[in-house]
């Protein structure tokens, strides 16, 4: 199960913020805090349509039998999720998953059709409304070359909509298309829809073990509702959190040793950046990926402004893998290494890191997740969400609105002529 | 010619620094600040070695001919600037670029040799010493690839070395068994070293035209030595980040609206965040990637703590591309964009949120880049190394030294038995 080391904060300050912490948990789990509506992913690892899950496995089987690609569109929310996922697990190489309608860019757009080629591909559009510009872009876009490829009637199986479960401009065109839809609930904002087919069609057609993921967020979500005060990870994660932005922390630096979860960290920042950070408020999230960023932003990290705290993400070292090999000239001086796994050098890295950024005035966490897989992963997620939510509150704002998102798109539609902006 | 947008910053405020600013500008000149020895970067799209560049040309050629892979083993320094490079320009598919050394997992070696496959590689080493453990460990492992494959005569025209001239393992190695070698030059340190044959080599192998981007450093470094004041771009900037730092801001976020700038991105946080952030100071350098993260960061960045400020990346809106087709039904709404190409939309976008972000209290800057290309990221290139080091100065901090980045290491080789630690 997952574990965390706050022992970076002090355990008064901790206790002393227990009843707060404990009032926003209890908001979440009754419903009572601002923009409870909002928060059915509380109980979304149980509470999910098992029917329309099955149908899920189903269109996933369907895609992988059909398709060499499988192109998902989707922004915010409706792609970091899975890109993360399939990222962090290494879906199946056999289908190749590529992300479109999270840019502006011609050149990437045609890009992307031209490493398609000639290849099958199935379409999987994400949008709640349908109205985003950058996936609706996309969708007319794939839509016209699926028709053209496929013919309007071929086209219908090879276009799957994730989407609202009545309104909207793509639940419309769907039914009207005839194409399958899955929906995106009401009560589940987008940077918590991971678990929902948002995440759950692209993760299946990647052959990840989905129900091990969703058990894995089963599993969190009891502990995160019964685990007693601060022997409750997510709680202490967000109390620790609090302290350290109250103490004058103002950046959360999420680092990694492992290549896979550079994706996580941007659906990690999302989920914090976007529900803490506004009302002029939040810790700035920022991720690393070491040991590369080690020799980019380790400098930083070892000597720069002491604004900042260190939150690591730790799986348990696999026990086997490529191991460093003798060499009789031993001419590039590695010996000392040889017969060691390259994870058991990273794990020296860890601990080597942690002690010397704690040592050069970096307070320092520490998520445990243990074996690294679905499981793990799931129970990762849960844990990461319930306690965003407990950390928002605590901070006094709303942890599931994005007011300040729209204040561009305003200026952006007023540019571009939109009718009624 | 590259320009800057400063006006978010008070030009009364920028004219007052000007003489620390000029007095940066004539270190960096005259080679009299601190950490001089490493300046030779300033003068480097000049004074190069034109013998050894011709033979890297051949020697990129070569790659090409025997290779369908390119594996670079590097770290740091070593690797963002070619990845960046190549990543932001667009390598020619037909030679395949991977990048090793640059972290200790296991599975991602694995996972790089799976996709090496059967094919044709060479190897590209980059260490200044050669002792470096991650490229050290990933170079001993593809050296033994190599020479399992080619045998140990055909691996030496499969095995180049960027290193030091004369001094280190990899030097002494490389003569030893006949590695062709091109020389990282003693004055130039690892984030400074993209326009040396550090980048260089995997740029041209990617089939990038180098003499364009030697040429845009050129143009600019004309450009930083005798533009005068505030109408010198490098200049202008360092003052305008020294003076929005010293007003509180304490991160810089790095904006494009290009997906192909990411690693452009991880490229200039190092550079900034290496160089500046020491004896407790420093901006902490952050980047995103619009308008996908203002579905993410976008919240934040309107709402958030008003302790950052923005710097935008700007190239010219290219002419053609994608358009937005007529749909006679319209059912997604997207009529109004019809005719429109997909990066005027994105224009409109970059203009919607400079003034949206602007409005919610983010002071933006603007870097306007010119016609996307070679020559453009040459100038680029060049005008950030010129103004970091200006910056450094500003600060008061040596920017060409790196002291916090041994701290981990020290603990490392103590947990690994390294011998002597």
């Amino acid at each position: 199960m997952l574990r965390i080391d706050t022992s970076a904060v002090p355990a008064a300050k901790l206790e002393a913020l227990l009843p707060q912490t404990l009032e926003a948990h209890n908001k979440l789990q009754n419903k009572s805090g601002a923009g409870a509506s909002f928060t059915d992913w509380v109980t979304l690892p149980e509470d999910y349509d098992k029917a329309e899950y099955r149908r899920l496995l189903e269109a996933a089987e369907r895609v992988r039998e059909q398709s060499k690609v499988l192109v998902v569109v989707g922004i915010g929310g409706s792609y970091l999720g899975p890109r993360a996922v399939n990222e962090y697990l290494t879906g199946d190489p056999s289908l190749e998953i590529l992300f479109a309608g999270c840019n502006l860019s011609g050149d990437a757009l045609q890009k992307l059709t031209n490493r398609i080629g000639n290849r099958d591909f199935t379409v999987n559009v994400i949008s709640k409304s349908g109205g985003t510009t950058e996936p609706a872009v996309a969708f007319r876009y794939f839509r016209a070359l699926a028709e053209a490829k496929y013919g309007k009637d071929g086209a219908k199986s090879r276009i799957i909509a994730t989407t609202d479960k009545s309104r909207g401009i793509l639940k419309s065109l769907s039914d009207a298309e005839g194409y399958e839809t899955f929906v995106i609930p009401d009560g589940v904002g987008g940077r918590y829809s991971v678990l929902t087919p948002v995440g759950l069609l692209p993760i299946a057609a990647a052959g990840i073990n989905t129900n091990a993921l969703i058990a894995g967020a089963q599993a969190m979500m009891e502990s995160c509702k019964t685990a007693k005060g601060l022997e409750n990870a997510a709680l202490a994660y967000a109390a620790a959190r609090n302290v350290l932005y109250n103490g004058g922390k103002k950046i959360e630096v999420l680092a990694s040793f492992d290549p896979d979860f550079v994706s996580m960290g941007e659906w990690w920042k999302q989920l914090y950046g976007e529900s803490e950070g506004k009302d002029g408020k939040g810790l700035f999230p920022a991720a690393v990926s070491y040991t590369a960023d080690l020799h980019s932003m380790g400098q930083y990290m070892q000597q720069g402004e002491r604004t900042l705290f260190e939150t690591f993400i730790r799986t348990d070292t696999p026990k086997n893998g490529i191991t460093v090999e003798t060499d009789p000239a031993n001419t590039d001086g590695l010996n000392f290494l040889a017969g060691k796994t390259i994870d058991e050098i990273n794990d020296a890295a860890y601990q080597g890191t942690k002690k010397a950024h704690t040592d050069g005035g970096v307070p320092c966490l520490t998520v445990e997740t243990g074996v690294k897989g679905a499981e793990a992963l799931g129970q990762l997620i849960y844990f990461f969400e319930y306690a965003c939510g407990v950390s928002g509150y605590l901070l006094g704002v709303n942890p599931f609105d994005q007011p300040g998102v729209e204040a561009y798109k305003t200026n952006m539609f007023q540019l571009l002529g939109k009718p009624g902006v």
